[in-house]
């Protein structure tokens, strides 16, 4: 048997796991990011996990086949990280170089959200896919393109940014500046501005029920499903404009790459099949036959741990 | 030196060429397609054109490559036309192998527009890229998707299928029976639709001029330009519009492939400057930076042997 490591690269924690080449995570832990600390310190720490992984597994060095690590933010030909979308790290540098100094092992980078979509490829909903759209409706939204088993990189590390490809022209404002994107719509974000949008002008319904008991008084995306799935009218209405922003916005994916099959994961695709009726239901106008004939549109399985598989499926497939 | 030969199949005539690997056409001949006569009538003249030429040219078998085609329709497999676009001809035909049982050499088949994009790669104006959008504005609006030097085909062919993916929800009628299609709006037809829409309420400009010194009084796409380029305010202000949705369109390509270079051909891109000064100006405010930054946006080179000469990369290339 083969090993290998995941290594995913979030905000607040990093996951770190080994894993064999059947995909079992054999060992699994979460460090602070602590990005203030500085990317030396942190990838230090990572180094300092694996090594001890290692030992604690006692394998032999020449069966590690690699680190494969998901980063948030756009990396070029799976080394160099253009930027990190969240940390005030420095910009351009080479992370695969830099972490295979520290750890003797080969490593392969890749941007969060397409290193999920090969991890959903090698071990969850699209087992067996080459050729596969990952969504993730999460903060934002991300994206990742499978062609013939290989992630679409793009040239400057921005294929697959699907989240800020605009779908209504002077829309609405997105977080990066410009107005109109996919995800100003319906990343969890979208979803929570439109409802509090609405919620100013009508108090009368299940999910002001909801919201007005939190001490916060925040909506939150799950709360819109929770109370449509209450049959609540004011909040069934919300799901089916979501609903129809996501099927027009994949349906043009659909008409680039004509993908078997789309996988969607994040925090708003829990809401399991008020959503995903809705999405294969609308998705028909917007598509041609020959795109959505025999297209599967699954949600995402390997839930908590995809980015640590995603990440060692890097080391696989990437 | 090597040879191959380039087949382009157009709804009225067929263009064969023999070339060898610098991308030189040697003989270079159009037939009428006459498709009524049925496809096994057609693909024997084309069959016998090679046969002549190879025999004209005096050319050792073994210097033949093989015979690449463009048709228009989707394609699987560079084989299998799931359907010719506009021939009563039969569904599903292996016509790469029915092709290389009447030639003897190999044959690879694609759609049209895919197949000038490899040729503006191999010979035109994307010469050495390799992450390529191709776009014909035509009658229709066909894309060509490159990644990496592979065509992206498409589980059924329809990857590159950018004139029908949805740009304005519930928007103007399309030719396919959907609604907002990039092609019902920027195509030669849809800028037609747009002119036309728009002369039924105001004849008092260039435009209108133009038109009603015609027999038929019809406008075509290359009259808005005509009179744009006359500093006509009513047409410029329909080019304004025409550049405004090509942007918004194309923009959407760039963030799920982000290529190097995008290469615009079809007879509505002899429009020339006033059209690609436009798209460039305006496809800014749709895109993220990683998307536009040293983007070339480019006309195609290789004009009216376009067909030949990417149907002949197919094998250089495909």
């Amino acid at each position: 048997m083969k090993y290998l490591f995941g290594v995913d690269i979030g905000g607040t924690n990093i996951k770190i796991g080994l894993l064999n080449t059947d995909g079992e995570i054999l060992l699994n832990k979460s460090i602070k990011t602590n990005s203030e600390a500085g990317f030396d310190d942190c990838f230090n720490r990572i180094a300092k996990v694996i090594r001890k992984m290692n030992i604690e597994k006692n394998i032999d060095e020449n069966d590690i086949l690699g680190v494969g690590m998901g980063i948030p933010g756009p990396v070029l030909h799976q080394e160099i990280v253009s930027f990190f979308a969240n940390f005030p790290w420095r910009k351009n540098l080479n992370v695969a170089k830099i972490l295979a100094e520290k750890t003797g092992y080969p490593v392969k980078v890749d941007n969060d959200v397409n290193v999920i979509t090969l991890g959903e490829i090698w071990q969850g909903s699209a087992k067996g896919y080459c050729n596969v759209i990952g969504m993730a409706l999460g903060t934002g939204i991300g994206g990742g393109i499978v062609v013939d088993g290989k992630l679409v990189g793009g040239v400057k590390g921005a294929g697959g940014e699907i989240g800020h490809m605009t779908i209504v022209p002077n829309g609405k404002l997105c977080g990066c500046g410009k107005k109109g994107c996919f995800e100003a719509y319906v990343s969890a974000t979208g979803i929570e501005r439109e409802a509090e949008s609405r919620l100013t002008i009508n108090k009368n319904n299940k999910l002001w029920d909801i919201i007005s008991k939190k001490e916060k008084q925040k909506v939150e995306a799950k709360d819109v499903f929770d109370a449509a799935k209450l049959k609540d009218s004011f909040s069934l209405d919300i799901v089916d404009y979501i609903t129809e922003y996501i099927a027009y916005g994949l349906s043009i994916l659909l008409h680039v790459t004509n993908p078997e099959i789309v996988v969607i994961g994040g925090g708003v695709a829990l809401a399991g099949d008020i959503l995903f009726d809705g999405i294969v239901k609308k998705i028909k106008k917007y598509s041609l036959l020959a795109c959505i004939e025999d297209l599967k549109i699954l949600p995402a399985k390997l839930g908590n741990e995809a980015g640590i598989i995603g990440a060692a499926a890097l080391i696989i497939n990437g």
